[in-house]
């Protein structure tokens, strides 16, 4: 059984209005950010994940993404997945 | 003057205890993924920045993270900045 370091970010799709990234920058102009445009909020998660094979983990992470993570119906991921060394 | 694309990921320090990252560690659990452990949750932001130089855009960017988006005395933060290709 090997052991996966796994890396998921998840955001907004372009579509989808996203309030808190609005908020921010917002902030970040009142405090003299004036360049800082285009913010977007998402979540940046890491665990790890156990499989016999990578290939194995990989659809296992793919699974947790669509069905716990992200929300598919508004938000998109993206994972990078690394057997720990031990 | 340049535009450089930014990403931010911004999570808790080892140290500091994470009830959403054990909360979805729970329920990946529930969902029959036994292989998910050491879940813990962070946020990831997009945005993009101008400057004369990347130094510069860096410096700024810096800042930011000091100051609006992370919170120093419990989070760490790592960013990549490119250039925008127009």
């Amino acid at each position: 059984m090997k052991t996966f370091d796994v890396e998921v970010r998840v955001w907004l799709k372009p579509s989808v209005f996203d309030p808190q990234g609005h908020a921010v920058e917002q902030a970040l102009h009142t405090l003299g950010f004036d360049g800082a445009q285009n913010v977007r909020i998402g979540k940046y998660m890491h665990l790890t994940v156990t499989g016999e094979t990578e290939a194995e983990a990989r659809k296992s992470v793919e699974q947790m993404c669509e069905r716990v993570l992200s929300n598919p119906v508004m938000e998109t991921y993206a994972y990078e997945l690394k057997e720990t060394v031990v």
